[in-house]
């Protein structure tokens, strides 16, 4: 692709997130200026408004799961999904500058990342652990207020964004932690290489409907990545499914399912193609 | 089912947890014994090492989506889904006895709470908000440190367990906020009433291997009502289907399903089959 440069791009988070760490690594550090925003709907509505080219939100979890937020968000905005990213998420525990690991009493961080790296701060008896909001914000935290005994948990990134110092990497304890990432794009694009496609689409809650929807790719060879079906609570006959395939929508092939799908869903909607992630 | 009472149930969280308040309907008030854990392993561990006859652990949230290490830990474990519940999470502010909104200056809880209440907190300018580990843990940290300017943002359930004053109930900006629970146990049942069924399962990564697989149910009209994929990130040929569906193991129909659907998939586990949750 051929980026009009430096693009400004926005991401959830504080400077520093694993957000803005994914996007760096996605566009190049060159080629892009990360725009914080205090949430998703903010990211959403900066690239919607024109404040920002294109925006890069977190999907998946390999371990906590889909981000069901950004899906709802997907379906209310009118963007299209240009480009996914696989990030490794690898904690650091960060000090200010001389700091030793021997000074370290406390340990703040996001909850989520507290978890994480349960194993390695429970093998450090004198680590005091607390909650705080953000990754990167404990980091500026420890910078703002850190008496040299205060670390946080967050991206390699976040220690240099904010002049500090790394005394550990990679201390989560399950290393198969990956975020899925999307760049949506206020416009579609029509990917050169091998492409995935994204949609999502409703249907009847009858006995066979998915299998019937399932065949409109089945039946032409058309690979699915994922799929996963959101039972609507409180309106049982209703489900949403997100389903990936290989494929481009300008495909021949792949304009013939959707179009056969649409005969079986009655909402159908093509989040976008783009190029398939290659680590 | 003819429960020996009171039942000793595991569950994650400090006293007050969401969790404890929805096995606590599931089982009603005076037939079981809640048993907190720091960890959701430690719930499965208190089953399977018989501290207690069962677990109770969040699976999905309308919200937030999947808690895939539930899922993992279902795997990893022989234990047996024996029941579901939905519980409607319904946000408290909570203070000390005595308390008045219009004191109430700082509002602690975990973050996802918090996220959830955005809208009601910023309707409070004065409010300064901070993160904590827990959102039953919270109520206590307000009990134990609170001076009466300080509230919490948990379950009804922690307002009384705490002995505590609810200043608000019902302020999380969106209502569908539900979470659906597993009743995890060290022995499969056969239920009696309309059943649902977990199986979790592995294809080859083949153009229509989910279709065939799929198959297996559509042709004989049984009604699937999740369907989670979960690609393993490192192992891109290898991916894991989590399907619920109405039937029984102990259908002759289910069995012949089950049979056809290890012909397709080189791992397949029954997780159990439990009593459909009725509102």
């Amino acid at each position: 692709m051929n980026f009009q440069s430096p693009l400004r791009v926005s991401f959830q988070g504080e400077p520093g997130a694993y957000s803005e760490a994914a996007l760096v690594e996605y566009f190049g550090e060159q080629a892009v200026v990360p725009v914080p925003c205090e949430t998703f709907e903010l990211v959403f509505a900066a690239v919607t408004e024109g404040a920002c080219q294109y925006g890069f939100i977190p999907i998946e979890n390999s371990l906590a799961g889909s981000i069901h937020q950004n899906y709802d968000l997907l379906l209310r905005n009118n963007l299209w999904v240009a480009g996914e990213y696989y990030l490794r998420v690898k904690h650091c525990l960060i000090a200010r500058q001389g700091a030793r690991l021997s000074d370290i009493q406390k340990v703040i961080s996001h909850p989520q990342a507290l978890a994480q790296c349960d194993a390695y701060l429970r093998s450090h008896s004198g680590f005091k652990v607390e909650p705080a909001y953000d990754t990167a914000g404990s980091v500026k935290i420890v910078r703002d207020q850190g008496d040299g005994t205060t670390a946080a948990i967050a991206s390699y990134r976040a220690a240099q964004i904010y002049g500090m110092q790394v005394l550990a990497e990679g201390i989560e304890d399950n290393p198969a932690n990956f975020t899925r990432f999307l760049l949506i794009s206020p416009q579609p694009i029509q990917p050169a290489a091998t492409a995935k496609t994204s949609i999502v689409f409703s249907l009847k809650n009858q006995p066979g409907s998915l299998f019937r929807a399932l065949s409109v790719f089945a039946l032409r060879d058309i690979d699915l990545t994922k799929i996963e079906s959101r039972p609507l609570v409180g309106k049982p006959w209703e489900y949403y499914f997100y389903v990936d395939f290989i494929g481009s929508s300008g495909d021949e092939v792949v304009g013939k399912a959707l179009a056969h799908l649409a005969e079986y869903a009655p909402m159908l909607r093509n989040l976008g193609s783009y190029p398939c992630f290659k680590a």
